[in-house]
């Protein structure tokens, strides 16, 4: 493992991905990478947490086709301009070539506003709240890292439809609320920041981006919150009956965030000794590592498939390392996959019926009492999670400064009060994001 | 609802997916379809018993990129012959044109292949058994329908590769018995019919198809699973080292089903109320119905609310029906959703302390009583089960006649001895499948 020293962030990061099994990027195609087994696996878990919370919330999965007809996606004009140099054509298909070229979904706004307009007609359809959990593509032309900026996006993407702005502005209060969720899941802190009208979405009216402080001290956009007014219901003709009878366009709003979810995750938490993996959404919780010698193997391992036996069945996603390795080498292939909690049982800790604990987030080290197992384990894990949030937050914290003017601006994230005016926000210096965006983020004051 | 009288299941079929909120075929491109909510729930629960069935058997989940440079696409040369006239092309991005084109995945050898041959090394990474759940695409010429026949369809694959062509061969055991318990959730027989030689997979050894008859007396092809020896780790280089130093070429095997599983599902079970669901995957198990007057509202409705509440709790999917609507109403709506146990519940039935119920399969009606509840309701949705895939089979074990020769070929699915070669097979009638394939398959005596 590279170590992680603050400069070279960049190598850390690749060098993480790789080791821990999370993506492989030597697929053909620069910027599309293959989800391997450890990295799809977390990136279904933080899938599922965002499907739990758009359940709950009356949101209905739906999956919208991947190609989008020239025709439906040039309706809405400056969406078409912001996204013209950056998607993939469908062209041909067999041997003929297409009468209506075909775009590969960038984003689901012209996919799904031609369905909207069929489907709602009355004020009783609405709200409609609908997501899917899909990928979508940009022809992404600057350097490629994985999970941060690709070709190929792993995201959910919300869409509403309301009679009236402000039940559009409650929908964008929930968003919210769905965001603390997930991101306490995450232990992941972030900023709200509105964009700058060049700087949002696309044919929106505003947009809330939501950012992270990345350990290069700069941010890192993992989603966002748009409010549409009737910029799309417009051109795509969605109108509801209101109770009077009188025909009105619909107001929309969307939510979306991508995979840059797990880049964050990998980067705010990882360490020198590789990933550290919030217990929300670590594949596995525990990993238990039999110390066995020569005397007393089959004892120690019978009672490792116990105690394994117990928490998975308590609902504790634990892994026995069976291998025949030694401990030391195991310790360090869980420790790059960010494996919470590691238990370590041999001859002496069953004689003393305790079983030995390592915490991968501070190496702090302990022993549980065998008879309150799964309750101790599950203390542990509740205790990481804060630790992880608290200390993220805090590099967060210490991470952003507020300053007077340009000629101040450290090499971190900073806010300052700014006039509003499109020259001086170009005076900001800015690391484009992959959804468009600024890494010095002004914080409208 | 257009009633089933065996010669118009296909007038049938189109408005039951319509009424039943399965799918919505007016999306702008023919043959791709919008997933909505009712559908994908029951075909996200699909995937989810598949998913659950490979996990078992250690496989792992992965993703791999939609599109496919066509240099890796053309080597296997079969293959490509196989879908060359079927697949979509992406030529273009933003304003650029690709200096090598790429295909949009019609099925993932050529994307996965080259990456196993990083992968693999020495026997020891050997079996390798991997899949992935995503979208495919085909440009289907011929008429479309939803979920039989479609140009983006949802399916899984499954892609093995191992030392031996034996141990290959246990891997397609395995894949049956996975496709037996699969099957079993879903109440549907079928036939596994080994493809002839020129309707086998492109590029396989051989290919074993998976059929179940329509109540239209055709075959629907489900899916298949291949032996491809080493027909694509040859072109494609994906040696491993034995345990004597030697390169060898791996054997491999892929497996895949589709969304035809839910078309099955649909024709299958289906009646002129609608669809019947089987209980392992109706998104709701239960409906329960009040029978309110309105001296007894309060009553009824509280009483309701505890029986879903404890249902729920319990574990069966139940929904309380509170509109504000005629029951009769409700019946018919919950019946073209073919929801497998209706449950009404008036202060008769409070009085009496039980609860009446309605199968959705066969119309048979009773009553639970109160204390056994939960037990009760299990019990039937386990006879719904047994009873549906009984019908089922009891079908298409009389859909099948066996014929001496090809004059006294009826019009349902017929097996016959067939000597093995190309000129006596081309005499057979057939109809075309997606998967390419034959509606009279011989079922190779």
């Amino acid at each position: 493992m590279i170590p992680l020293d603050g400069k070279n962030y960049a190598e850390w990061y690749l060098d993480i991905v790789e080791k821990a099994g999370l993506s492989d990027k030597r697929y053909p195609i620069k910027g599309m990478n293959v989800w391997t087994p450890y990295g799809w696996k977390i990136m279904r878990s933080i899938d599922g947490f965002i499907r739990d919370e758009l359940d709950d919330t009356g949101h209905d999965e739906v999956c919208f086709p991947l190609l989008i007809p020239e025709t439906e996606f040039k309706k809405e004009k400056d969406h078409i301009k912001g996204f013209d140099s950056e998607v993939y054509w469908v062209t041909k298909a067999g041997d003929n070539e297409l009468d209506v070229p075909l775009v590969v979904r960038p984003t689901s706004e012209t996919a799904m506003y031609p369905m909207f307009s069929l489907w709602i007609r009355s004020h009783q359809d609405l709200p409609l709240k609908i997501y899917q959990i899909v990928n979508t593509f940009r022809y992404e032309t600057k350097q490629t890292r994985p999970f941060i900026r690709v070709r190929e996006i792993h995201f959910f993407e919300s869409h509403t439809c309301h009679d009236t702005e402000e039940d559009a502005q409650r929908q964008i209060d929930e968003d919210l609320s769905i965001l603390e969720k997930v991101m306490d899941r995450l232990c992941l802190p972030y900023f709200l920041l509105k964009r700058t009208d060049w700087d949002k979405f696309p044919g929106a009216h505003y947009t809330v981006g939501i950012d992270t402080v990345m350990p290069n001290y700069r941010t890192l956009q993992l989603g966002s919150v748009h409010h549409y007014r009737t910029n799309f219901s417009v051109p795509y003709d969605i109108t509801y009956e209101d109770e009077s009878g009188e025909h009105k366009h619909v107001h929309q709003t969307t939510y979306g965030m991508s995979e840059r979810l797990l880049g964050a995750v990998i980067s705010v938490h990882g360490d020198d000794k590789g990933l550290v993996m919030p217990p929300d959404i670590a594949p596995y919780q525990v990993v238990i590592i039999p110390i066995i010698s020569k005397k007393n193997a089959e004892e120690v391992k019978l009672e490792a498939e116990k105690i394994a036996l117990i928490l998975r069945e308590s609902g504790v996603r634990t892994h026995l390392d069976n291998r025949d390795d030694r401990p030391g080498s195991k310790f360090y292939d869980w420790e790059i996959k960010g494996v919470p909690l590691r238990l370590e049982l041999g001859a002496r800790d069953i004689e003393n019926e305790v079983i030995t604990f390592a915490r991968r987030d501070n190496g702090e080290k302990g022993t549980i009492s065998s008879d309150s197992l799964v309750s101790g384990v599950r203390l542990i894990l509740a205790e990481i999670k804060k630790d992880m949030r608290s200390k993220a937050e805090a590099f967060q914290a210490s991470s952003v400064l507020p300053i007077g003017s340009l000629d101040d601006v450290p090499e971190r994230v900073v806010t300052f009060p700014w006039c509003g005016s499109v020259e001086c926000g170009g005076e900001s210096r800015g690391e484009g994001h992959q959804d468009p965006g600024h890494t010095v983020s002004c914080g409208e004051a």
